[in-house]
């Protein structure tokens, strides 16, 4: 048990608070021999880092990724690698009213009933900007799977618009400040959180990953399940209130028929002919793409006044100024894939362990 | 890490093929002099025994559940509790179909990629047999946790049909067969179901877990948050394919100001205006009540005949004949209401460890 | 975490009381289709059973294993094995002297700190039965490291006489009662432990595995160090005191030049000139003999009366009556072979998931 | 499994290399609340560092630590402590032998076996300058367990001279260069040690900790007990050979009467009329002093020509010049009472949680 680490075998530790002097990962048990660099790090930082269009908080951080051990002469070997950003654009603001006041929807109050108190500044280990030691780590897990495995993220729905499937354009994912497939549901993203943003209100927003390359057997039949795996992985990111494995939810609503993925034989076994089960059959990969949703709660952090509660008891109100996003789903797109990666990079390990 | 056990502190682990003698759980970091028997046990197994309806499966199994060690008097003595369930009505049937073919929406084909080759009777390892032994140690996770913690579920739609809300009555719940707690949506589930069976076909559902008096300031702010392991929890289970906290992927739907609870003073701290978030704020608990909800597939074992192929790889055609659920979540709501309790028992201890 | 589990990807967990029905051990993490059966495992048993001559106890216990789960069709599946051993001869017998005073040297004392109460039918959980179920896990862990490794450990010193290691005989270990490879010092061990049993008293040993066929690289340079996990898992045994790697405590008394172990090229590497290092170099194999010494102390239950306490805070005298071992040294031969092939067998898989 | 973490709850990461950039320590699951800054921790580094007197390396270190996070107004706040170290005094020297030639002792050729490769860069993972990284996580532990806990270690041998008992003299420790509770002892040490120096050569040693205040009742029975973790937790140190607790190897070569730690009725529960237990019954703490000793072999970089073996398999000789202690035992006491430490604070967190 570790309340900071995630993974197994391939496992990763974060420290650091939002207003810190820095925060990092440490990077255990990676494979040897693996050629790496902090370039082969940093654009995935660079996908996360705010202030990159008026669509996220403003907050300037460069989010500079130092490899503090675990590589000698550009390759990994097998000792901790630690990764460490430092924080640059601690704003110096007036802080007293977080402190006195409890946020909604934010970890504030929660903090203080288990903790007894917290660090109040910019929502301290609670605040997202932890994220940031996640895709630092996989960014190594990546370089772990190797090129075989290709890992993809997206929004499929923000503020309750969803894409359109068959407008799905994967090379319109980066060209566009939301990661959107769908370059006619831009237009109406762009307009609704515009709208949000001067309202004072936020948005929330759906987030698919999905990888493919990912060989069959990879999972475990019980509690190591890796649908299960993912599902912490994913409910463990900020803001996230739910997760799906394929279909998810929509498989409770069709028959058995409609739901079965049929097989046929294929070049390298089994061909699935549809493929509701994202993946994954008891636990384990069948070969197929791989694919996890994950849905983003608006961002809680609004201008909009709210009724709240003093850390004396004593009925308030609170409006969270300050630079937030208007919808913390978009830079939850590299988040999302850092946990896919670390996810898979642990399961590969495993699945190496027990069966050769 | 441990393929085959759950939890951190309060942790089990679960043995035991579908078709061998017996399955059974271990339940390790107990607290010791908490006064239990087989009689605090065997309720919650009969709840999720089969053969008690015409809408589950037949197979006959009493379920027995005996404590073959950890209990001295009556008493937790803090060392592990083994619970063991014989199987009795391993139908002795011929499997050569099974064994040669992998049905669509189960474990076969993943188990061979896997492991090279499995036990095909019955599904063997990846049978939801398996889930027997949850609900045992859940049994005792309840005991643990005491009576000032309610843990309740039931389903909220099967086959795509909703309950009504406002119809809810918490007495309805055990008194159908479904776990329904709408009295007007029993009969249109029983239709549903009654069809589904009848053309060789089966149903999803929804099961909703809500747990009440749930202190605030269990779980954790980053890894070890209650809603990651809840999300662990339930996506463990067989046939699940989603998880919800709170309004789940509605909150992705609706704007920062409709998803906020708003707080005002209560009793006993905040008071929550509304549970969107589903009693968890920043991974740890808030104090009001958990809801969890898991989405069920339907039961893959049908009886319409389905395209797959063989182990040896040629193109083949399967019906699953055998004694089935036609909707496996019904059974699945004891097991839901399981790992609620086990993973509150853990969070609890959990808690206890770092903060007193 | 978990109180009652050893190992990391070969994990092992047991359960079950000296006076309860039963007791086992699960198994988990095992890499299938790996040929076993009852008949591999029963060998190992008998070793470690009691009653087989008079210097050990005379408690009868067929300790018959059973397989329950994880194997099919002769091999591993690669889900958990269940290995359940009954209890027969529980003599019924009087417990109301250990029950209300703590036995000197036994866990009575701190049992009841620890939990309050406790289970006092022969010593309940911290009875050295639990072992049973070690050997048990223990042959199921030779059989994944295969023939290539061969364990082996005997008695080095009983009651205070070490053997000769110029006498040093390998098929006299099984020729005695007392595993003890210097056939010259059997007669003295015979009559020391001869003169202790009369005498009410009891004797210490030292007992040594040694491991054959380990290849270099197995083991971490941290905290997952070879060494390190062989102390763990020596000093978990029931009377254990200490554990010396290599020469041990011998190596800090004499100069770097005496214990250097010089290497010269070898057929497969670097072949070392002595092995006071034991075969382990910075926590890793270094392809030499493991080498591992573990002290037991003299039985604690002894006929001569000794001063102690009631639970009530009362001066008291104690003598313990019942079928004790006069030396737990010499039936904790098996069981430090097991723990030393358990632990091989998950550095095995530690390794083969880090470094393929 | 984490191959660079300790402990269950109150559980730290190090990371590092002896001459990259800086080292540090995460400790995770420290409770909130506890008052602590730089100045609880560094008094504690300056015990182990380098370079303070002619009888320890000459690298001049200052190994000053920060607290990077987890610390907020002077308090721990529950989440990651990481404590970081720079490396100042890494000489830039020619590596160019050490990286082509095995250092008999080191661990050299098992790195290259298990990774295929390591940082040659004075030892990199491997060397004892990662202890620096465990003195400081050690000082947050001595803070969790408060002042009624005191923790206190020194050599009992070194270079084979052991001290005279009768002449222990707690307040000489501190007043010599060796951690020496014999002021006659020292005289002879200081000769034995210059010598050895002279020689190129080095000398072992035997530390003895002992923890006062500990209550009854840490610890667990069968595979956590309090022994076991802190045999692993004293054999996971570089050069450690092996560990005792109480009496260690001397029980094995006494009677169980003799043996015996007999009770009479003492103020707060049984009091024992001697420790040869060391202050642990059956895995868990009995209220008396918890005494452990370690083995520390001499120094394996020595002066003296040694036969070795290249990279590339061709005989060879080596002699390690650099600066290295003549005897590591001597900085191991700082070492050694911080895994005491944290140990106990992880005992500590484990028995709160499953005892309350």
């Amino acid at each position: 048990m570790s309340y900071n680490s995630f993974g197994h075998l391939f496992r990763f530790t974060t420290w650091g608070e939002s207003h810190g002097p820095a925060l990092g990962a440490i990077v255990d048990g990676c494979p040897p021999g693996i050629a790496i660099d902090e370039s082969d790090i940093q654009p995935w930082m660079d996908k996360r880092r705010p202030g990159q269009s008026r669509h996220t908080t403003q907050r300037r951080e460069p989010d500079t990724v130092r490899i503090m051990s675990g590589v000698f002469e550009g390759k990994t070997t097998g000792t901790p690698i630690h990764l460490m950003v430092e924080n640059v654009d601690q704003r110096s603001k007036d802080y007293s009213e977080i402190a006195a006041k409890y946020r909604p929807g934010h970890a504030d109050f929660t903090y203080d009933a288990k903790y007894g108190f917290r660090d109040y500044r910019g929502g301290g280990r609670s605040s997202a900007r932890e994220t940031a030691a996640r895709v630092a780590a996989g960014a190594v897990a990546r370089k772990v799977l190797g090129d075989g495995i290709a890992i993809r993220a997206y929004l499929t729905e923000l503020g309750g618009v969803a894409i359109d499937r068959d407008r799905f354009d994967d090379a319109a994912i980066d060209a566009n400040d939301f990661f959107c497939p769908d370059p006619v549901a831009v237009g109406e993203w762009e307009s609704a959180v515009d709208t949000a943003r001067k309202d004072g209100n936020s948005l929330g927003a759906v987030a698919e990953c999905i990888a493919t390359g990912v060989p069959a057997g990879w999972g475990a039949p019980v509690y190591a399940k890796l649908d299960a795996e993912l599902a912490a992985a994913m409910m463990s990111i900020h803001a996230t209130k739910g997760v799906e494995i394929g279909n998810g939810f929509e498989a409770a609503r069709i028959t058995g028929r409609e739901n079965a993925d049929e097989m046929e034989p294929g070049n390298t076994g089994p061909r699935f002919l549809s493929n509701n089960a994202g993946g994954v059959l008891g636990g384990i990969s069948n070969g197929d793409t791989i694919i996890c949703r994950t849905a983003f709660k608006p961002t809680s952090s609004i201008l909009t006044p709210l009724k709240t509660v003093t850390r004396d008891g004593e009925a308030a109100e609170i409006s969270t100024k300050g630079r937030h996003d208007p919808c913390v789903g978009i830079r939850g797109v590299p988040v999302v894939e850092a946990m896919m990666a670390l996810v898979l990079a642990d399961q590969m390990l495993l699945h190496r362990a027990q069966c050769g």
